[in-house]
């Protein structure tokens, strides 16, 4: 953890649970995946991690935005981004969101069938906006992702040529985009896809269209229990699939980096509410923290993303144990298969804080399961 | 739907989705439970659902209330409970919440440890609180729940019986509770529960221990799509249960519906964004709802809870589809597994009503993932 963050645990005067983030972790990764992969532009997926003084910081750097509804959008321009920089990710949208985003001046949406592409094209006419520029989502299952893709997005690539000519053929800017899956291990997934994404450019200009944009999407990583690659690494895989697929008359590349974004700069504080040993003979400990699925570590479903912890008796022995959240509902259980261990002289009081978590959990807090308040977020910066 | 709820639905100038709950059909179901269950008393499960107009009604209709948080607690205060009123199912607690429990005269405690039961203990010491309530929860997997349990709650027979006796001679009054499982198809469940309890009371009684409450939890159904028993005849296995296992000076009988009473008193009215199929060959359709896994319809989960679905087209030629939230998350799908057949004339801009939603909904909503506002409620009563 940066002094930044210790400095602000150290004060331990603010009520568990909450996040805080220092925002110059997350400067420091958009630099460098600035750095290792010049040619894109990065699109923030703001979905990870909404908060004002991140956008603002990115805003600040020159960064893009992709965004996943109006209330994105409007977070985004409050936090000083132009609407040229801003992409509407979301291939769900309702008319009156897209007449919105067209309205503030968001150009750049994205789709993955015909009603959709329908709607953006039927608003932009009704609006005479004539410079919209539409990605069309390719659905290609490559594995390999901690938190997997489903048939939710996308469509086959001789669904997107349709769409992209017919786009074309309306006068739009045209893209191709595609997501490996966030938390993506697998660095040879972007060759996997790229590979299709190829013969979808090569066919479509055939019939004449060239493709001004190739959105690569997200799945670089953050550091969870297992060790991943280096952003260097991941950067030359996108690269190298790229070269290898599309040497020629590239379109402009683009990036949502989300996780791997901010995901490190956050810890999560919780307190242990109770150390539990059911009977004599068991042997392992259940853990239960103030802090659980329903309150920022939604992730934890199916024991998906598995988070680095740490207590102040690290260094002592240990053994296994079971982790849960505080409420009433059983499916509040952090890790149970997953077989975590923590020190024996964890106790009731400790904190333990769950490290890498500065995306995904805040907003996917409920509003109070439970009657348990919303987690708490705090940004901090040491420059 | 009620002629209130219809009247609420006909206004047709609410933005969705929201859900609307008649509280006069929560009144009845309280009154039906009572009637047919009359001898035991009833704790509703404000985790279900805690909004004001709910938990006044069943003041006012002499309900006792379940919490699992200090803020539940409150929220009962404030809707005219007694503190006499309210159990602290909850038991992952900590102290400052035991203390406040206390302090606002709350007196009965769930715990299924030694641990959780030193804190109580404790507190109660510190207070000088000298008529606390103790109710031992025990572990027992009778299977058959939409919604099942984990290990996450209670112990084995042989510590239930311990913890009792430890409560007894600190001078605590003492229960023995146990939860079946939410949404609890097999009707044998309390049966097959209450003959480990017997036991349980039995060996108790050996040592000199009475214990004053039999606490058997919730598990009484809403109407999803899959049929379920009356409430007559939960209430008769829930009877002949404790008449068959508990002949002879039973404890006072505790229940802690909360499903039962709310849901089907509730229906989330949600639009379809977008209908799509992605290629000619693509027989199922992907409908998307404004409203998903992460603002209100969380016990998707696994697909565990399946809702009815009403739709302005029902009775026209239906056809399989799949159903997905709004959000650009992979994990926002309702139903992919479990074939749904929609009217084929279904668009985009219908509602979608979701029917059975008073309860698990309201609180379970993200507080803005995506950018989407959390879910809407709103409470109406035709008397």
């Amino acid at each position: 953890l940066t002094p930044a963050l210790e400095a602000f645990l150290d004060r331990n005067d603010i009520p568990t649970p909450f996040v805080v983030v220092d925002v110059d972790v997350v400067e420091d990764r958009y630099r460098e995946l600035v750095r290792e992969l010049p040619e894109a532009t990065v699109f923030y997926a703001v979905k990870a991690n909404p908060a004002a003084p991140l956008l603002e910081r990115l805003v600040a750097l020159g960064s893009c935005f992709d965004v996943a509804s109006p209330a994105e959008i409007d977070a985004c321009v409050a936090a000083g981004a132009r609407p040229q920089q801003i992409s509407y990710g979301n291939t769900i949208k309702k008319r009156a969101d897209i007449h919105h985003a067209m309205w503030v001046g968001v150009r750049r949406f994205s789709v993955d069938c015909d009603a959709e592409l329908r709607k953006v094209l039927d608003v932009a006419a009704q609006l005479g906006v004539d410079d919209v520029e539409i990605g069309v989502r390719l659905r290609h299952d490559c594995g390999g992702a901690d938190w997997p893709l489903s048939r939710k997005f996308g469509c086959d690539p001789a669904e997107v040529e349709r769409l992209i000519v017919q786009a074309h053929q309306a006068g739009a800017a045209t893209g191709v985009s595609f997501h490996v899956g966030s938390q993506q291990r697998d660095l040879s997934a972007w060759d996997d896809t790229l590979r299709v994404v190829a013969g979808v450019l090569e066919r479509v200009r055939q019939v004449g269209v060239r493709v001004q944009f190739l959105n690569v999407g997200g799945g670089f990583p953050a550091q969870y229990v297992d060790p991943t690659a280096s952003t260097a690494r991941y950067a030359a895989a996108v690269r190298d699939a790229v070269a290898r697929h599309v040497p020629h008359d590239a379109p402009s590349l683009m990036i949502e980096p989300g996780r791997s974004l901010v995901a490190d700069a956050g810890v999560l504080r919780s307190e242990v509410v109770l150390v539990s040993r059911r009977s004599d003979t068991d042997v392992d400990r259940w853990v239960y923290l103030d802090c659980g699925k329903f309150h920022g570590l939604a992730e934890t479903m199916d024991e998906a993303i598995r988070y680095r912890l740490r207590t102040r008796h690290d260094g002592s022995p240990t053994g296994p144990v079971a982790l849960a959240g505080p409420t009433c509902d059983s499916a509040d259980v952090l890790y149970e298969k997953t077989t975590y261990h923590l020190p024996l002289a964890l106790a009731e009081g400790d904190h333990v804080d769950v490290l890498s978590t500065g995306a995904y959990t805040t907003t996917y807090s409920s509003v109070g399961f439970n009657g348990f308040a919303p987690l708490a977020d705090y940004y901090v910066s040491g420059r």
